[in-house]
């Protein structure tokens, strides 16, 4: 069962970066953890119904990673892609990705996720992501962004009682 | 001697990003590769009065790089580093770059250089830069760059003319 804690996106109109605020009940060890071993994120970084694969999970700062989520009948559903510029244990992780078969530059983005410690060993994880142009913002969060990041970290909370 | 050809640098006031346009007096194949083989870069890739010098030069898809300026005496004026998102010869580079010293995430950027043929074996360069903040941005701008990169990109006319 999820925690019950809210994810809030901030999406000022006209800018080109957004911000994902969701708080943890769980120490930020774990929460970074989580975010930065392959292992541990396949189990709850895909929305229900996809199934998540590695092509490559060089988890490290300098390292890459590639990653399919899959349907119940083995279609690929889509690709991301991106490299880890800083792993910084366990505080802070400045990655880019790039959602797979969209032409251009445009699609790439930089994000960095901030672990802040809070009292009562509880974690605040900022994302902060930045993208070449309003447009592909834009087209981000139409795409469904909030309700699969949701998703995502219920099923985080689930995995962090355990 | 420089070309001539101008340095354009654009940057919106109250925007986190910036473009810098500048053509050249070859074809993009031979601009493509001398942003992108790191013994060509070194030979122009500093200001006047600086010396280049890697630490880590791994110019591919997925690699990552690290330089320093030094002055003639060997003191290290600044050390860059970053990431390559993707090299695609001889059309796209897509890397991260931080100026290495300043706390945080802030000094990380997402940079993409786009180089397009024009007739006549010439060559015009796209740099598109973002930033986690405006006030990085304005930060860079403030810091004489503009002024770097004429230097720079006259250095390289000189180089292409070889």
């Amino acid at each position: 069962m999820s925690s019950g804690n809210k994810t809030k996106v901030i999406a000022e109109e006209g800018k080109q970066e957004l911000f994902v605020i969701r708080e943890f009940e769980a120490d930020r060890e774990e929460v970074y953890q989580a975010f930065s071993d392959p292992d541990i994120l396949i189990q709850f970084f895909a929305p229900a119904g996809a199934i998540m694969s590695y092509t490559a999970r060089d988890f490290r700062t300098g390292g890459h990673y590639r990653y399919a989520h899959t349907d119940y009948n083995g279609n690929i559903v889509c690709t991301f892609k991106g490299i880890f510029h800083e792993m910084k244990a366990p505080e802070l992780i400045i990655q880019t990705a790039e959602l797979e078969g969209f032409p251009g530059l445009e699609n790439a983005l930089l994000e960095s996720m901030i672990f802040e410690e809070l009292p009562g060993n509880r974690c605040r994880l900022i994302i902060h992501d930045i993208c070449f142009s309003v447009e592909t913002r834009d087209a981000m969060l139409q795409s469904g962004m909030e309700s699969g990041l949701i998703m995502i970290f219920n099923q985080l909370d689930d995995l962090l009682k355990k």
